[in-house]
């Protein structure tokens, strides 16, 4: 059976499970850490995804959200948290009570997420843990097989990790420089679609700069090497009001392009 | 004169000011920021120290606290809003009630702080611009010499950084790995002390893990290298209740050791 992450309690209780990863995963440089190389991601996408889940939840699903999710990254209804947490303290007595309010509604509607047991988060820090739990929980949901089931793949995974890594603190004195030698991260998608999760329904993102055919290539290529349900895919001048949803179902048809104001 | 970043306004109405820095500093690996190594601390260390002497100005004497720290670092009044950050969703209504308004709280005495012009941020991300702008603010304050004035250097800096840094995101597909070279940070407290801020009261601090007597002499070496006010030292095992100040007044006077329960 493997290692139990979600409590039976919860799978029971549900029609259809998501797992969606989310945040960066870290690449220590020391056991006991100090260092480590970072992959930008607050996080945020995941939570508001989840958030988008739950709202809906209850009214003719149960869905239940499990969130593979950075250990302090942006958690469900964290966005105003987290605006909070860079806010420079500058604002008229009325702003800060606005924002106190904001605060207030994410912390509610999270624990009651909790509450109602709709959503049960998972936490990793570093790529190692991330890959470890990413199988543990998918095979766990495919044994589970409640429903239909979606892995959303958010988070943003480190390309190289280092496979060295030092007992204790790197000392910096009498020091000339660091060597540094990274390999490539194995890719879960295949393993993920392939051995650990084949029934689910799998989602990943695309993000690329150089232009809208580059990136429906990239992402057709995605899809033709892993065999996976969709990719979600923008690009980064326009990625807050459009976005392309490209298919396995069937590559001829034109991406989906769904746009906002 | 130099570049400017307190307003005059602000210099004009204290007696004292404090410039403390905190937070970690950030190596980026590519121009467009993608990857970083990073150095882990919260910057709840200063956060604290500043709400220190934030609840003491005004008392006898009106204090300035300049915090020069890391974008998204926990910032005055910051404490209960990181722990929420972090909170998973468990608890009964009163203790989510207990949380909101411990958030409420340190927003309200952030936005006062800021108000009352008692507290004055400056933010950085990567070590060169922590190195720039802490030059920058030490010769600014060294020119305005309002009356006594400290520099605490609470924040992580970064041993080392990468010279050569990518242009564009670094591809992952077909490659073997990545080597990174890193070379030594200088070290800011030497010119701080001779050159940038020599009318300073600094302060440093210092964590070791093997023994009292190798912190004690790893702080009198800092202080005969670098001649500044104070050293502040603790153990990894015992930094939340036993804390050494070792200063640089008399050498062969035992180090203050304060202690709590």
């Amino acid at each position: 059976m493997g290692t139990r992450h979600i409590p039976l309690s919860l799978l029971k209780n549900c029609d259809h499970v998501v797992l969606i990863t989310g945040g960066g995963t870290s690449v220590p440089l020391e056991k006991k850490t100090v260092r480590s190389i970072e992959n930008f991601s607050t996080g945020g996408r995941a939570s508001r995804l989840a958030e988008g889940w739950l709202s809906t939840s209850g009214r003719s699903d149960r869905i239940l959200v499990v969130s593979l999710q950075r250990r302090g990254a942006v958690q469900i209804g964290g966005q105003a948290m987290q605006s909070a947490l860079h806010w420079d303290g500058v604002g008229t007595p009325d702003e800060v009570e606005a924002r106190i309010a904001a605060v207030a509604a994410g912390l509610r509607f999270r624990a009651a997420a909790r509450a109602s047991c709709r959503w049960h988060p998972v936490y990793f820090d570093s790529v190692h843990e991330y890959l470890r739990l990413l199988e543990e929980l998918a095979v766990e949901l495919e044994a589970a097989k409640r429903g239909q089931y979606a892995i959303v793949l958010a988070a943003a995974v480190s390309d190289f990790y280092v496979e060295d890594v030092a007992d204790e603190k790197i000392q910096s004195r009498g020091s000339s420089g660091l060597d540094l030698h990274l390999v490539a991260t194995p890719k879960a998608v295949r393993p993920l679609v392939d051995e650990w999760a084949p029934s689910a329904f799998v989602v990943t993102f695309k993000l690329e700069t150089a232009s809208e055919a580059f990136l429906l290539e990239k992402a057709r290529r995605a899809l033709d090497e892993y065999g996976h349900g969709l990719v979600i895919a923008n690009l980064l001048q326009s990625y807050t009001h459009r976005v392309h949803l490209v298919r396995s179902t069937n590559p001829t048809v034109a991406p989906e392009i769904l746009e906002a104001g």
